[in-house]
């Protein structure tokens, strides 16, 4: 018996969330446990690193699980992706030390956000992107995210896992870069609050449309001052990478 | 009462291609009619240019009907893409000539096929690019394409629209191109025959991959003489444009 941490990518389309809830709720959490029970897996829970939304999409989803493996870690990878659904997949296996925890021992989180701006709508794109019109001025884009790094109580762009929790967080890196005609904002944090990614995009693209001043964008990272209400849709979010300490003792092996 | 050109766009994943059939089969035409309807239309059948199959995705096709319609180009836009549904859209709307179809009248069509290649699924790719595994050598990729320009008997690459037609096409372009980690195979001719692009894709696919000598594709071409057997699958191919002669009897404005 070993502990093992694998690399997941998903389609967050037709799943509500990552975290396991009731039976009749297709979940990330589920069909990777249902997976590993057809493989021999008689454990209760899998331990995941991130929790993302509804429609929210991953290509560096982290999870951990104890099993009896005999074969090679990339026979391992062949088996999980033959029992998954054709929109989920591992990337990556590795051995973890026996007391790897994927959250607990997360040092931070890194999302990115598309967007694209045009009139009318563009079924080939918004699966994984968000349409907004009229465009964002790109040099406001630009002054909101250079806010962001730091330590800021973010109490004003989302809630805590737990009512009464710390709003604080570290938040490392923060930027809006052009690709073609699209804005991609990555960002990262060593965790992040509820919503507060997609409150993040919402309130720099409606001041980069010039609908609120900047100022308000400051008072809420200052302040806590209110934001206009509203989050960006999931269907723009994927959780790209989730970040260890550079530590042997929680990672044994790679592929 | 005028004739209406517009260019469409779709995810075609949940369509069973693009031309009107049974009534239980949801296709693009279908969609298109049942959205004019709820607009007034009562015509009996929009005219289409290209036949896409099931599964097939479309940024630039192109369809056109008669309608009465007192207001602006851009109204008619926006009320088909609020009629559409979410996996449809009207990308753009001209007044056309009386006697105008987009089939008849169109000189060329433009083809894009994407594939990547990567040992494992990849979830938030694959509804729009092929995945195949090992890596095809790019010289030869690019060697095979060079072979297709010309007019040629394209018979071993795909079958008449009607049994004992001509299997001669004039091919104008054809060309791999490098995209960070994929592949986009780009290809233009007056016309197609049925399953040739997909053909032509896979054919070049397993010969670059080394499963077969670079001379069947040069015999099929030259000689129809047989390929292997199998296309590649529908969901890396988009139909990107339907070109008409620089000609104002057939359009007479634009947006």
């Amino acid at each position: 018996m070993a502990r093992y941490q694998i690399i997941l990518a998903y389609d967050g389309t037709e799943f509500l969330g990552s975290q396991r809830q009731a039976k009749k709720h297709r979940t990330v959490q589920g069909e990777l446990e249902n997976a590993l029970r057809k493989m021999g897996w008689d454990g209760t829970s899998v331990l995941m690193a991130g929790r993302t939304d509804a429609g929210v999409h991953a290509s560096g989803q982290v999870a951990s699980f104890d099993l009896d493996w005999a074969h090679r870690l990339d026979v391992l990878v062949n088996a999980l992706n033959a029992n998954l659904p054709a929109d989920m997949a591992v990337r990556r296996a590795q051995v973890a030390s026996d007391n790897f925890h994927p959250r607990f021992d997360a040092t931070a989180r890194r999302y990115r956000y598309r967007i694209f701006s045009q009139p009318q709508r563009d079924p080939l794109r918004e699966r994984y992107a968000w349409r907004v019109f009229p465009a964002p001025q790109e040099d406001v884009l630009h002054a909101l995210a250079a806010m962001l790094p730091g330590i800021h109580d973010f109490a004003a762009f989302g809630s805590p896992p737990r009512p009464g929790g710390s709003t604080e967080r570290h938040l490392m890196h923060a930027h809006w870069e052009k690709q073609a005609d699209e804005w991609h904002f990555e960002v990262q944090a060593n965790a992040f609050l509820y919503h507060m990614v997609r409150r993040l995009v919402r309130s720099q693209i409606v001041i980069a449309q010039g609908k609120f001043p900047k100022e308000i964008f400051a008072r809420a990272l200052a302040d806590q001052a209110e934001l206009p209400s509203g989050i960006a849709p999931p269907n723009g979010l994927t959780l790209v990478e989730v970040s260890y300490p550079d530590n042997l003792e929680i990672l044994k092996s790679k592929v």
